[in-house]
């Protein structure tokens, strides 16, 4: 099986031609001066991009362990927790707090849709004495989007720590970690952007730090630790561990791409191409899976197929055919949708043009009753302003 | 102003992330050992791709110094030429010509034809004596084919050494060279074999190099003398200047690619995508440049713009506005067409389409009448069958 | 502050060109098919380094995760270990088995020297019951190597299952996982192998995997869980997590230019170089670290450096002045020690010569007495019959 | 054979990691309004390495090109040229005036020697009516540097035009086009600048444009033709033939690297490194192909190998056993030289110390009497005072 010609899915996926170039720097030491200088740098550039004045951790290992870090950094036993869940990745912060010995208590939605400030106000309400509470802003399986700006000032207002999985939010969602007073938000390079696998970036307020160094037993000389972060790089220019070098110049590579292009007309672009992705689908009969537009995601459209739609066939015949790559459903939604990818150099109209032109034919390959060319001119339509 | 985001113009354009890791190899000594080995596998590679048992020189300058070079090796004063001209490269190697002092006649057709074969069978009788014929095969300034199997052979029969600029072919048209009689053709990196600009190949058969041997005054010592590469390369294992050692592993990537993919199997791509493009330009409402589609180059597809067409401004504004580089009209042409490439990577289903929803887009935004998506649907009606 | 010239340190350090060439690979989809195919070849490979027929598992996160993990899947509370610490490395394994519960036996020897076989097999007979032997191969900080060859056939004779840190083993040093019966061998590719940090690789045997299951807890859903990686990517060809996909593209290459170049002759050219660096360092008038040559590592070769001399200034002026990058000693030795790296590309008379003339200069530039020459004179008189 | 591991020759040889990134950056069609910024500010670097407010042209194809298409377009039949030769280049433009059918005045010295303004002048005032004046700066076969500061403005004097092979100075030895009233000056990326070979950079005073327009057949619509490039680059940014996109790329970079430095800093690392490779090489018992130091070329140390040294089998052994490839003596001198280069990357203590430390052993390898260490130590003892 070859390479793919255009990969559309959940990240990581293609990146600029600069950043495999970054990436292909000369591997160094992890210790020499010119790395010491380059890793603050990045995480400067971390800072920026989460929109925090707070200390930004950058550790090995792609999202989930960062959201397991602070989990395990910051929840001990008997702590109450409330945990958002409106789909697989609010539902996997619920399984990592049980295992920390946590109470947790869950608000629950469908997976169509969002959770509601409201209901996290009432719930802080009935349960008092909540630590922490945890919420995932973009639910990729899901394509979703919570309201974190409302609910993380909510969960400040009563005293509880807020753990936000931003994974598939900071460069192409609007993400304002300080303004939305988030104390731990969780990002990693490769959805957004458009960056290499492998890390995790966890900005972490004071009152996370407090936390964390206020437990019976901190967290410390562990892969898990972020605390060991902060006494070894925060406060020596040591790293706890061998860093990826590569990792890290590919991570400062995306971080300076993105602030260069500006976070909001990043943001904008990829509401724009979202917008499009959305009528383009639509155009070819699917029914979208979020409840509501005000709630989709800007990374990724996700359809939910009607019945006997061959949803594998497509996107097989997508991939082996024509190399384009995007994602079915993931866990318990497997074989219930497709999900398109457009983030980064994917929220582009020449490569969202490409997929749609690639799904509309497969899908006629695979039988399904479709007017070629329908979904790329409802996309196109909407991209008459668009500006590179 | 940005990079673009997709080049489908005339080459050179975006290649392979294989061919540009190659290509980014340390470079080294040209007589380093592992160079020179490098050097004979990769001139083996290229006598493959031409399908030729004759050397295969490479000189360091793209393809027009491959044509001055041929002809500055081999034409002298007096020498009779017949200058086979469908376009803008046939009449550049009358000019060529005349500077050498060759007696040159011309066989020339409209730029919207290609050459009869016939004819040339009758120009040959009408000159007796006509030592060198000169054709081009693919008139990328006008995306026309001229039937060089069929005429290579009638200047054989003539006792006429023929001289091709192969440039738009190797690697996409069919181009026989030994099959079709050619003693000189010249090929270059940067067309259907999706590489990086900047050589020249040429095959030369036996009777060539006996000509420019034989001639009063053979040209050695010079940049443009091909005798110098038989007497270095050939013979010695030397060459006559540095070569460029990057170009070369950029050449050897792209010849290994291709003949990975194999010759028959890329010949089929290109000539299918080139089918499904012009029936994308055709439901636009365009006229192809070539007077029909047994003659329309598989590189290229060439369109001739209506009176009044905002040409500039819709290139303008795929470039400007979506990152999509196309090319216009050379020369004399300028103006009159709108010159869609497909070869090599963009010879594909994924690119060809953005390409068209793009146009189809910008001229919309210059106020063409147009329905979004109908040049994509047509084109990928074609594609179904199609197979990475 | 530029970036350097030469990195000659413990690891990570300069990779070959093809190695930075393959590691740029467009980025793709840790589901694409083709990536799917690319980690299954990259484990076979891993399992041929390691000399293994058990399983190897490749977890996203340089060894020091690799270690944790090992030790969090598989010893629980009330396990009895036998630590075998002849260093910090050493050390550190009883610090994971003293936090998973683990009643820890040490069995400690001086940093200089090497855990002798005779003790670890009365260590076993006086501590009937021991679960886990835990073992060092090669402890870079101390640039001393155990006899594992003769301690893994103890710990299985006395039905201990071996836990082994082969990281600065793999591909420098002669390290047979199954003849040797090592039960679980942890190594990443920044060492020896000479690759880019941030992957661990471990080999299982059957007996660690039943070990791991019959816990009373195995762990699972944790970033720690070695057993995630059977239950997902063993299983089902899933990932436990998004794998970063450059990094196996590296370690893949890396692995497949060990294994094109062959695990003995690259064995081979790390003990020659290490010869010669012990020739050229005692020229120098240094005393090596480890007690005796026969068990001194052959990545690397740590000094003592005598009282008063100024080992600080000397690295600095190394780095700064000449761009060549070595090592200090690691948290207690620091001060103590001078590391001299030479493994996977540093393993060369080259990079050897170059490292040692730099060394001599700048410690005569620090007001060391030195006769500039005599350390590259002493090791490249062993190096008269090198073959590259 | 593999891939060597240092190259030490007379250009091209090792690049950095930073030309090699910049020069992999995607292709693209040359005439992308990108590119064409691209070239443009390439362009106005280039004039700064010159230290020139002349127009620089820069053609496709290594330095001997520039050297061609400079006679080719400035001296026509009957031309009276003054040919200064002190070696291989100087002869050469000798051999192109004559072919150009000048009148050429040779003024030759011993080939370890060089050119004597004196007698510069003395020629130009017994041959009056000289229009041209050839020189070359830096004469890499010899290792020897021809005194252009003063034959310039001796030249401009006597209203000649001087013609300047500067293609081992610019990047690495002083060359001050404008202030020494060079009126073409020719050089590459390849040598000192650490570029990737393929392209010449000229520099065209007011009076050489004129002297090419005013001739009764300019030369024009030629790969050979400078004039070409005003009329179509400066003219009217557009290209006589498809320019190698990515040579460009990597010029570019080296001539940002190189200003960047600075180019006296550069200057002076070039000669700083010279006369440690001499005292190396002295050490060693060899002598010097220039007469004197002060002719020493600073990109390459020549020495001359005394009778019966084995030469070939020395130079063999370095790049077989130890991967470092060194050059022997070009056309007549082959045999009688071995040249060190240490340009660009190469102008570095490492480097310089690595190649000696290999020389020396190869030369003890080869029967040779020498004493390992010695020509590191006496190279190395000048270098105390280096800056990185």
């Amino acid at each position: 099986m070859g390479w793919p010609h255009l990969t559309m899915a959940t990240g990581p996926g293609d990146v600029t031609d600069r950043t495999l170039r970054d990436h292909a720097r000369q591997v160094t030491y992890h210790y020499d001066p010119a790395f010491i200088d380059f890793f603050a740098r990045t995480t400067e550039l971390a800072k920026h991009a989460f929109e925090t004045a707070n200390d930004v951790v950058i550790m090995q290992g792609e999202v989930v362990l960062g959201m397991e870090a602070a989990v395990a950094s910051l929840v001990g036993p008997g702590d109450r927790v409330l945990t958002l869940i409106s789909g697989i990745y609010g539902r996997w912060f619920k399984t990592l707090c049980d295992r920390a010995g946590a109470e947790t208590n869950p608000l629950e939605v469908s997976p169509h849709d969002a959770v509601d400030p409201d209901a996290v106000r009432a719930a802080l309400r009935a349960h008092p004495g909540v630590k922490f509470l945890t919420a995932v802003h973009s639910e990729m399986p899901s394509g979703t989007l919570n309201p974190v700006d409302q609910i993380g000032p909510i969960a400040r207002e009563f005293g509880a720590i807020s753990i936000v999985d931003a994974s598939a939010s900071v460069g192409g969602e609007a993400f304002h970690t300080d303004a939305w007073a988030v104390d731990v938000a969780i990002a990693g390079p490769q959805k957004c952007l458009g960056g290499v696998p492998g890390l995790s970036m966890l900005s972490v307020s004071p009152a996370a730090w407090a936390a964390m160094e206020s437990r019976p037993a901190p967290l410390r000389d562990s892969y898990l630790s972020v605390l060991d972060w902060r006494e070894s790089w925060i406060a020596r220019r040591r790293f706890p561990y061998t860093i990826s070098v590569s990792l890290v110049y590919a991570l400062e590579s995306v971080l300076a791409q993105t602030l260069d292009e500006g976070l909001a007309h990043r943001v904008a672009r990829h509401s724009t191409i979202a917008r499009a992705a959305r009528a383009g689908v639509r155009a070819l009969g699917f029914e979208l899976w979020p409840a509501r537009d005000e709630i989709a995601a800007t990374a990724i459209t996700v359809v939910r197929v009607p019945d006997g739609f061959p949803e594998a066939r497509v996107r097989q015949d997508m991939r082996d055919r024509y190399g384009v790559m995007v994602a079915g459903g993931l866990g318990e939604f497997a074989g219930q949708q497709i999900r398109l990818g457009h983030m980064a150099t994917g929220a582009h109209p020449v490569k969202l043009a490409a997929q749609l032109a690639v799904l509309e034919r497969s899908m006629a390959n695979a039988g399904v009753r479709v007017s070629l060319g329908a979904g790329v001119s409802a996309a196109m339509n909407l991209l008459g302003d668009w500006r590179a």
